[in-house]
């Protein structure tokens, strides 16, 4: 017997480890549901499963259909303070219809027309841009105009003030990765309203940020420390390229610093603390060499994946897709994920398969929660 | 017009910050189903507040009623393994009818009777005890049993093994304070059964935890370093009772060491860190003298309160209510509380009032989220 | 063939590992004289050996002669400003008749008359008292008195203000550690003179800073965090001995919490940090049991112990001494040190031999430069 | 009157702040030699100084002077085992011949002719290799052979395996920093032979470590944190000057980021940590541009610096010296110095006055010890 008494939902069962329905028992759980109570015996084996068991679900999203949608959005829906960004979002099919791609992380595939700007504002929580394709828009965090390039990946700490605007004649799309879900769950959000309009529409190459930060081990002397908020701004695919390259070229002569065999792996960092580039997501790029397979591996909590180049097929725990470049897809927490590098029918590339990830894993971290494990036994 | 589509939420409005309703429009938001996807636009107003606002409510709950309902549990419903523990949570009004006190804590009572045990376990998340009344239960924590006595705090890190009996011939109630709804949420969440029944039924005064660790301001050198797991298991009312007669003595000469005046306050440390009892709650317990009040204060952030002894009013939010020993209360995030501790009706105590309090601070300081503030115009 | 050329020391010898002589290795010698150069083949023995060379030695001061001079220099050598405290202090062997027990610590009696007062300063050197016999004498540190007392142990964080007063009628001798010699070595040091006079000499039994810091596992809320200053300004003997007891009670029972069987040692804590309590200094307290005898351990850096009661026979490197109450020695770097439990002919005592010791662990620890073992083999 | 007894240094003054001579005071004082004791009074003074009084002094060491020597010392003293290394270190006048460039600092020209070998060896000191001029010389960590040329700054974590060799048909010389003298004062100091031949003569353009981590803001994700050790084994000239060049260009864009006008400078990080490349030592290249002047700073701690390019005048405390391309020079702790960009004599180059400057700033911060401050008053 199941049953839900008022708003509380309460099951009346004769499991051994529920206690056995009676009069007296329903007049205890009307006291209950009166008094705002729930008893943990009828919920503790949803809130307290041996091993994570996420209400995400495996999904993939093919880049093709949001990017057809993201245009037509274009056409339809302007930019502008309200609103504020022309951002569509991953809505995991286990989260209600949510826009969460996991119950922590937002993932949004953003669309600037060519001329347009979005507001300036900031917030506390924290974001990136990655770009899958194009270029064109810079984003200007303060007063620092940032250029936006195939590759780069884009970090925004907290707090930090920021717009975009894209100057040419082309309208770009790129991914918004932020931790959106987690930061309305905990209730930590502040949000403010900057300037209207882009004022300084100058067009670097380089931004501050990078003239600043972007030389490798080096800090400028002047530079306060600013744990929470990462000083560089642009991590350009020209380096993040060169690194995963020289991870390749090492293993093929003989040094093993790879993450397995065949499967090269860099990590974005913060360059004042050496840790996670935000407080509260990890990013990663990752290639697997042609013809090359990754261990299935799990961790604690939620990753959302984003082939850059190349195709393959990707099983993400029952789930398996084939995948192209641009296509995303998610792994809720402590589903095994394996990636396969090979030739789809549509992929003429001869090379590698590179995918950008993103994950919760510093909140896992900094409270001595995160584990991983990858499994032996390949199938 | 606000409607649905599918089971994603959509509102379409003509308010200046969402597009223009159109048949292309509609066209478009059926794409986002069809695809899993959720504008941005249609969701920045609740997803990103200019400050904080808790889907949680302010709530009080009598302890007499809470404790009437206990009783009645414990002749109804066994303990045993699968319920594993006769625990009766805070189901907070705002939160749809989950056993979630607030967004990210749980806080239970739990009713243990005369001769009955609960079988052990452990589990990711952390956990604490409080006792506001009663005594005669041993919590028994790997292999050292660690009685439990009026105003004592008990804390549990993660994946720890506990169970609990009660060796008298009287029942026992307290307060159980977890990060359920967190790691539910976050879904880092481990379980494990340990034995099904307490061999060692021995009942010391003083645990092998407390003979190690509750010296002031030392530690055994054999001790390895845990930040995870604080190895202080019981910090005793007399302790806590002394730290806040203290703060209020020292006022009284002329010395300030209270958070306001009037108003002592202590928090409960990892003594291997000098930080947080455990890595995802901060605990408290404060002082309110007799005609005192407390500024209101807010902060990011949900908390917990229970009155240990005294009387008086609570204002949180909208919201106030008189208290007695035992009531609870949730302060949800960026909610102002205050305080005014005086006798009630049903008080003959002339004494402060005292409140223990549990929050989710460590996480939001850990994340570079942790705001607080007081107003200074008191009501 | 050995030589030196003006004020530089060089080896001219037909060693292996150094050049053949000849009369343009004597012109190339003194260039390096006269542009002041060293060359590293000349040195690099002393300088890079295998394992730490200490220049210290291991020496024992029995603390019958170091209070009968200290009682003497009460009565020659007045205490006031200028000389500051009539402190006596060991000078090592190997160290060039400098005041300076090890390489980096300073040990020294102090010693206060019936009604002396030493007057107010501050330095930035770290430093502790602790009591090996009597009491009377207040240290007073900014406005707080802290009672002085036979086992107490009172650590005093650098640029803080403190003085010294004896309101009794009997004198009263201790021992103060400081990092004085590393202080002087890494020339960090800033002293300053604060007032000529006590002004305030109540004689509280307990300080504030107990009063507001000696609770096990708690801190005042409004307490701001100063990782370089301990809060806490005494550690008494009842809690020390307390803690040394229930190791070995505890290792009675079976249970394995000393550092080796019965020899049980406790750690003085920074509250705040749970690290240790002075950033340049370690301080410990060891019980070894009656017949009990500790296994040959050396580690990095140096310590000084001192007998608090019993007595028994210590071997340092080659040396070996008996040692009773108030006895001090010294540890250099590497050497290793055992200590044997035994009564001697003027100990009565049948208790454990306790000891005293502090180090400089922290600053080996802190530069990633700590080691230690302890060698199997019992002598 | 002023004595020494024994080989205890004892003044017998009749300062107002040292006790009056009499026959008591002698035979007290001969007791405190006999017990192997020194009295504070004696020696506070020296020990607890107002401010830091260096022993060491301003100096200068003349780059063409040291080369030269340098070079005779390759055609008379061997390199190999035993010597280790040919490697002339500076001796400050202060410090008692010893090859102490600063209490704390050592500094050499290390000189390697064509076709030779340094032998592989580690030890727990840290050191680094920076190039004020040439090329040709690698030197080889564990495997990996990294170059050394002109500009670049080659940091080496203590206890790793390092040789060098020189394949070329020029000789080199270069400067090496380490931490030898204070490693020699604390007595932390391990050493072991490695290969008497360097097996792998491979010259690569770039190192292993390079190629794996002098990515901007990027690492490897199979890297294991090793907070001791940085993994990038050089950081090379091309970056330094664009992050100088940077930072000139961006003031005069109307942008401080700068320590001061006309002063650029970057500090070299350990990509792990974000912190000072090697745990004694903090290394920096500052930029002053031509006519540019330094306001004077003074710190706790030493610093060694070492012309890069350019020329000028250094003041330093009373000091005051012309330098050119490599010169070497001194700052004792808490001297101020300043620096004045200008043409020499023999200076035809245009450009700005770049110097290299070491310090042993990390042992003081990671005490709370250190302090910095600018004087306002320039001279």
């Amino acid at each position: 017997m199941t049953d839900t008494i008022g708003g509380i939902r309460i099951e009346m069962t004769d499991a051994p480890d529920q206690p056995a329905p009676s009069e007296d028992l329903l007049a205890l759980y009307r006291g209950f549901e009166r008094e705002l109570l729930v008893p943990l015996w009828a919920e503790i084996g949803e809130l307290m499963p041996t091993t994570p068991t996420s209400r995400a679900l495996p999904h993939r999203w093919e880049w093709s259909a949001l990017h057809q949608l993201a245009e037509q959005a274009g056409d339809l829906v302007p930019v502008g303070r309200g609103g504020e960004r022309r951002a569509i979002a991953l809505a995991n099919p286990g989260l209600g219809g949510r826009p969460f791609a996991t119950p922590t992380l937002w993932a949004a595939i953003q669309y600037l027309g060519a001329g347009e700007e979005a507001p300036e504002h900031r917030h506390t929580q924290n974001a990136f841009r990655f770009v899958v394709e194009g270029q064109g828009v810079w984003t200007v965090v303060g007063d620092d105009p940032v250029a936006m390039r195939r590759g780069d990946f884009l970090p925004q700490a907290g707090w930090n003030f920021h717009a975009h605007f894209n100057p040419g004649d082309a309208p770009m799309a790129w991914i918004d990765g932020l931790d959106i879900p987690y930061a309305h769950f905990v209730e930590s959000t502040f949000f403010e309203f900057g300037r209207d309009r882009v004022e300084d529409r100058s067009t670097p190459e380089r931004s501050k940020s990078e003239r600043l930060w972007a030389h490798p081990g080096l800090a400028p002397v002047a530079a306060a420390d600013s744990p929470g908020t990462t000083p560089l701004l642009a991590y350009r695919w020209e380096h993040t390229d060169a690194a995963l390259a020289a991870q390749l070229e090492l293993e093929a002569q003989g040094e093993a610093h790879t993450v397995e065999p065949g499967h090269a792996a860099v990590r974005y960092l913060h360059p004042q603390t050496g840790g996670d580039v935000l407080p509260t997501i990890r990013a990663e790029m990752h290639r697997v060499r042609r013809g090359g397979e990754t261990a299935p591996r799990r961790e604690t909590g939620s990753s959302v994946w984003q082939v850059f180049d190349g195709s393959g097929r990707v099983r993400v725990g029952d789930h398996e897709w084939s995948v192209n470049r641009g296509d995303l897809f998610v792994v809720p927490s402590w589903q095994p994920v394996s990636i396969v590098s090979e030739a789809s029918a549509d992929d003429s590339d001869s090379g590698a398969l590179d995918l950008f990830r993103f994950s919760d894993a510093p909140i896992h971290l900094a409270m001595h929660q995160f584990r991983s494990e990858t499994e032996d036994d390949k199938r």
